[in-house]
Formats: structure tokens, sequence, C-alpha cells
């Protein structure tokens, strides 16, 4: 069905290493270890204060639906993979535990943001797509997010769809929706996800006709209702707007009136006000003006700051590639092997994992605002300061202050138990939680870094494997 | 099927405004009407010389299969649509004509490298798809093609697909084997393209074992051949090379001889020195040195540089989202409507697109190298010098000048007639047509422009409609 990964995708979209490990694993009896793997990512993007979690439901449809197809094993046995270990994949599914932030949550870097808990060999499978379908989607729900935050109230809708990274379009759309975005230009998104669709004509439109009069007036009269009119075609000022303004007159005269124009060349801010006093004073002041073109969240605070008069804006290319950093460091990585925690020493302290099983703790004043989040072990009981990440001597009592954990189990025993949430549902959870992060990690340019700091017994868990580690 | 992307997506991966065109189109009795509308973009990515063409056959294959399914139909009626239209919709199949350049082809800014002809409703409704299906495999190949010339000969492996955009990866994987790269690590991709696939293990196997040498000599153990072992999961030279020695020693004890080791960390120029000099001593100058790790075209030019010792490239993240430039910005125009060509004025010369039912002329020296391009006008017959695209003083005579046309015919009433090739045809055709790019056009840094002009034909066609648009 169109729309559906499942259609596209296969337990076959994943790196070969996972499959050899996989078998190596299997062929030496490794494979029933139990795992604890957990994902975050390393550094906030586009030099921002915070990342929305999204992706999660769509990727855990996937790991609960994921088999080997005829067709797979026998692809992997021109690879070299051994019958008993092809044999063991044909009734292979995924059987674990996943605790996951829910679609939609604020999060921040080092945080454990899902956690994958089974045997070594199905934890290790899931790397590659837990990777995947995670990091793109939260990158494009956090672009997202700066857009609609710089574009102060007004409609923001995505028009990426052309130049999205193939067929990445459909999973970036619904992404957006998350991040706050109205809507979508893109049809199978809509489709696929209720998303509300958006979009009227381009300049092929204008051009089909001899002239642009005459391309506005029969636009307008076949649809009668949201008329959006591009009027950049030749030249705004000489030619769109008096040719718009002469068919709203004569629409007018037939009980149709114009939504709005559109503009998506030339210079934005200078143009829009000259637009919007054209449409005044001939009489349209409820035509609304709409702009696109190579818009991004820097774009749009500085349109609005040299006070362009622009009701809506539609957001093509820089939101639906996250084209100045289209990819999140988001890692996967190993926290407990038989329950053993287990952490990957490094010469640089800022790349080394927390071990162990781990949660998140969030503390919340009494408004309810984000304060601070500790990564506790999972069987932390009561957490009553939270340690810096590296520095023995600088923590924070937190013994009186509301929390809560922020990783709740989703799926068990390879089955999704969460309730399936709608769309509107997470891009409301996601603005409701953006709502509760204090605004100075919200800014554009050196926002305020929030704290993540580690529990007391994580911290000690910690300092103990480097220390055996360095004998 | 999985890897099909018609499984995955359908004729609605479009903007809405597309519809809304085409309904109008059908509405008021313009959609009969014939048109022209090409495809091309502007500026050459990461300020290079030039673009590898890719995606066509895949784009093709969806152009003559999309058909609007009921439950599309049904989907459309809800968002108001026309029932006359929806009616039109459910008969309808791409029925145009489209020429193009062959897939791998090295292409220039400006220059149609593909073209439809057909109704005005059908050339418009395959914008979207076009240029989402074109830019993006167009821009990977690009840069694949950029970090296999870096690499100077050494293997070149794409390691892309956790940090791919979502479903993307597969198109992209696609793509950087188009445009140079000897492998991936995708497997989906390897059974889609029979792309030969690479891998072996991660950090986390390593971790799985109570120490590195055990986790060494099992995964020996255990394969045999082709092994290659990751040595910085503790620390490179204090570890894992030693320990690799050892293991290999015993290895070859048992007839087993290790192929290679990877280096995923730290200073890769450095550390590929020290790591030679420690095997060659050790006795085992065949271990190969395989790195990986942030690399992109210009890191790898620089380790070359520093005499890196490394004999193959793990390329991920920065390769299969083109970080540094994640779309290409491509766009489709109307060149003609009822065989009348057709320009969008506006100010700024550059944007104006060429006029008219056009094809690609290449010019070649005798050892067939690329000289420049004239865009032409169909009909061209002899085209005997070579306008420069604004200034009318500026030409090149090419009378005497070996050439050939680039567009041909690949769609034919939507079925498609050119002949499928492999993936490996078009590899290689790729490289072939790079090759005769001359050297100036293809460094990284300030690259010669390559030529594009126009035929006077063409030159005066245009200059005719902007005069006429003038008044």
């Amino acid at each position: 069905m169109a729309g559906s990964l499942l259609s596209y995708l296969s337990p076959l979209y994943t790196d070969l290493y996972q499959l050899k490990m996989a078998q190596g694993y299997f062929l030496s009896g490794h494979h029933h270890q139990t795992a604890v793997f957990d994902l975050h990512y390393r550094t906030n993007p586009y030099k921002g204060g915070y990342v929305i979690a999204c992706g999660i439901d769509e990727v855990l449809e996937c790991l609960s639906q994921f088999r080997f197809e005829e067709e797979d094993i026998k692809y992997l046995e021109t690879q070299g993979f051994q019958k008993s270990f092809l044999d063991h994949l044909k009734n292979f599914k995924f059987r674990m535990n996943i605790d996951s932030v829910e679609e939609g949550e604020v999060v921040f870097p080092k945080e454990p943001l899902l956690k994958t808990e089974g045997t070594l060999l199905e934890c290790q499978l899931a790397e590659t797509i837990l990777i995947n379908m995670v990091h793109f989607p939260s990158l494009i729900a956090t672009k997202a997010s700066r857009i609609v935050k710089a574009a102060e109230g007004r409609v923001v809708i995505d028009f990426g769809l052309r130049r999205a990274q193939g067929p990445a379009g459909l999973m970036a759309s619904r992404a957006a929706f998350i991040g706050g975005v109205n809507g979508t230009s893109n049809v199978l998104a809509g489709k696929t996800y209720k998303i509300p669709i958006f979009g009227t004509q381009a300049h092929s439109w204008i051009q089909s006709y001899e002239d642009e009069e005459k391309a506005f007036l029969e636009f307008g009269r076949i649809y009668k209702k949201n008329i959006t009119l591009l009027i950049d075609t030749y030249n705004t000022l000489k030619s769109g707007l008096p040719n718009l303004i002469k068919v709203a007159g004569k629409l007018r005269e037939e009980g149709v009136e114009i939504a709005a124009v559109r503009l998506d060349s030339g210079d934005l801010a200078y143009l829009s006000k000259q637009v919007r006093k054209g449409l005044d004073k001939a009489g349209f002041p409820n035509i609304k003006i709409f702009a696109s073109g190579s818009l991004d969240e820097y774009l749009i605070e500085s349109l609005i700051k040299q006070k362009a008069i622009i009701d809506g804006f539609g957001v093509g290319t820089k939101l639906i590639t996250s084209f100045d950093e289209p990819a999140l460091d988001m890692v996967y990585k190993l926290g407990a092997i038989n329950n053993n925690p287990n952490i990957k020493i490094t010469d640089s302290v800022e790349k080394m994992n927390e071990p162990g099983n781990k949660k998140i703790i969030r503390y919340v004043n009494e408004r309810g605002e984000f304060q601070l989040d500790a990564i506790a072990l999972q069987n932390d009981k009561k957490v009553k300061e939270v340690m810096h990440p590296y520095y023995h001597y600088s923590k924070t009592l937190v013994k009186d202050m509301q929390h809560g954990e922020l990783l709740k189990p989703v799926m068990k025993d390879g089955k999704v138990i969460q309730k399936r949430r709608s769309l509107n549902d997470i891009r409301s959870y996601a603005a409701t939680r953006l709502n509760k992060l204090p605004e100075e990690h919200k800014r554009f340019y050196y926002p305020h870094t929030y704290r993540v700091g580690l529990s007391p017994r994580l911290f000690k868990a910690k300092e103990k494997l480097i220390a055996k580690s360095k004998k």
C-alpha cells in the first residue's frame, strides 16, 4: 500500500555488519545473551538547544512486523551466510522490550531517548533501522519547530516535497507536521497521515494563458473558494498586483472573494508592504499575503523584524532536507550485557557512553517548566542530587523537586503496547512540551545549555568501569 | 515488494497544486493543449563543475506505472475535487513522450537533461516526482564521484545507511554506486540493485566479549575469510594493534589470514602510519588498513596529502545525505505550449528559462574530450556557432567540431522504450563520461566553468520573446 514503509523496506534495510555480527553471535552461541542498548544523540542540531524526538511510532511498527522473507533468505545465501543461521532467521522476529520517550518529547544530548532490552542478536539487528528512522524525523520536527517559532503565530506550510531526498518526503512531511507546521503540499502525506493539504497554482498556470489577467480570472471562476493567486510570474508590482486587483473586482461582482496572493520571488519585505498597500487601497483588506522562496527560520525572523506584512509562509527545501544540517549524530550504544554495565572507553570523555540499564528523570519547577534532567540507573530509587556528567564536585540538589520519568514501555516481547495516537495528538504533545522548555533554551543564537546530569549511583558505576579498564 | 518505489509511492506523491492546476485545465477545457517542459538545475553543487544525471530509469518506471487507485480517488473526493475530474483521473495514465540524457551522463547548469512532451495536464502532473526523483540521486552520484576522485584509486564503500534521510537510503546507495563507490553496507540495496555489499563488525562485537583479543579470535575463527577487524574500541595503538597482531599470529597457525583492520576514530593520518609500521614489523604486510569516521572528499584528500597509509575508505553521513548541500536546485519549466515557445520573464536574466522545444549538442575535441555544449532548438539543423547565453557579441565557432546530441527518446506514449541497463553499465557509463570531462572542470576549488551556450536560432527566439513581453 502506498505510504506504508513496510511495503518498501524490509529487515534487509540494515548494514551488512549487523547480520555478520548476528551470525557470529549465533554460531558462537552468544546470541542468547541479554543486552541493553540505548539510542541517543550527541550534539544539538543548528547550534540550537533541543531536539523533538520523532519517528518512534513508525519504527516500532516496522520492528514489530519485520520478517525475513524467502527472497531475503535466498539473497543472504548468495552472500555466504550459513544455513543454520539462515534457518534461524526464517523464524526470526523481534521479541524485545522497548522503553521510549513519547513521540513529540523534547530531549537533549546524551539522554537515552529509546532503550532496547532483549537478546544480543535482536538488539544488534535493530540498530540501523532505529537510527535511520528516528534521527531523520527528529531532525525535521526540530527544524519545523524553529521555523514555526520564527513565524510568530503566522501560518507555515511545508512546501518541500519536490526537493526532498527522494522517498524521504513522506516521512519528512509527517515530522514537519509534528514539529508544528500547519499543513503540507504533499498529497500522499495528506492521505497517509491525515495532514491538512494546501496548494493552488504555479507559474506554469499563469504562463499557459495568453495573459495574466485571464489566468487569474479563470482560476477564480473555477475554484470560487480558498483562492490564492501567484502574482510574481512577470512583475509583481507592475503586472501581478494590478491584474490581481482587476480580477478581484470582477470576481467580487460574481460573488467570489480571493483569499490570498502568493509572492515567490524578489525582496519579500519590500514587496509585501507594497502589495498590502495596493490591496488595501483597492478595497481588498481581507486578501492575505502568502510568501515562499528559500525560506528558513533565519529569513522569516529577519522578514518579520523588517516589518514585512506576510500572513503565511510556504517553506520548502530548507525544511524538508534540514538543509543546514541534514543528519543528526544519533548513535545506539551497548549499555549492558548479561546485566553487567558496559562502557566504551575512549580518549574523549564526551564520547564515552553512560553504562548500564538507564532511565531519564526530568525535574520541573512549580509551573511545570523543565529545569534539568538526570540520567539514572533503572534501579535507582530516590535520587537526591544530580551530578555533573564529568565533574564530581558539581551537583544539584533535587530531592524536593517535582519530577517524572520519561521512558515508558512501548514494546513488550516484540508487540507494540502503547496506544496508537493520532498525528494531531502527537503534534499537540510536542507543542505542550516545547512550551514547558524555558525560552533561553529555544533561542536561535547561543541558547543556554539545558542541564543533563547523572544520578550518583550511575556516576559511581561509570567511574568504577573506567578505573577497571585502566588496569 | 521491498525495494520497489511503486509499492511505497503513488501518483499522490505530488504537490496539491499540481492536481489543482490539472483540475483547472480539465474543467476549462485546456487539458488537451500540448506542452513541452524541461528539467534542469541552476547551480553546480559544492561549488563544483558538473553534475552526474541520475535517477532517470527509476522515475521513468514510476511514471509508466503510476495509476490513481480507488482509495486515491476517494481521498481526493474528500478534498473537494469534482466528480468529472476524478472520473478522468480514474482512467488516467501518463501517455507522454520523454527525451532524456542517458543515466550517468555528465551535465551542466541550465541544460534540459530531460524533456517531457504531452498534454498540459500530464506534463504538469509529472513535475514534482520528476524533480524529487532526479535531483536527489543526481546529487548523491555527484558527491560520490568527488569522493572517489579524492581517494585516488583506493576502495570507497558507502557506509551511510543509518544516517540516511529515512527511506531515502535505498535510492542513495544506488546513486552512490553509479557515482563510483565500490560497494555499500546497505543489504537491501545489495539485494535490490545487485550492488556488492561490505561490512564486518562494530564496537559492540568487541564489547560483548570480556576482552578484545578473544573478540578478534572468535570472529576470525567463525569467518575465516575476508576478515576485517575493528581495532579502535579501547585504544588503537596500546590495545587494538597488539591484540590484533597476537590474534593474526594464532590464526595464521590455523591457516586463516586477516584481510584488514579498520580505524574508526582518532587521527587517521597518524594512526594509519603507526598501524602500518606495526603490522609490517610483525610480519603482516598484507593486512590492509581501512578507515571510516566523518569522511568526505576534503578529508580524504587531506589524509592522502599527509601520506596516511590507508587502503580503503568507508564514507557515511557526508555522502548519503550530501551533507554540505543536501538538495540540488532543480526546476521544471514550461518551454512551449501548443508549439509556441514560452518564457518566464523575470528581473534576473540568470533565472530566465530558455524557451521552446530544445535539444543539447555536445562538442568534443579529437580526443573525445568535452569542449562545450549548446542548447539548441529541436528543429535546429546545422549549428555553426554557439552564442553566449546573454552576450550577443560572444560566440564560438563550432562548424568543424565533432559533436553529438545528448537527449534521446526514452519514453513514447507513456511506455519506456529505452533498453533497461544494469547498474554496472550505468556506473561504467558515468565513469567514461566523467573521464572525458577535462580535469580543470573537476577540481574541488574554483573549477573552470564549462561553457554552455545557445544556438543562434534559440538566442534569437529568446530575444524576440523578451522584446514582445516588454511591450
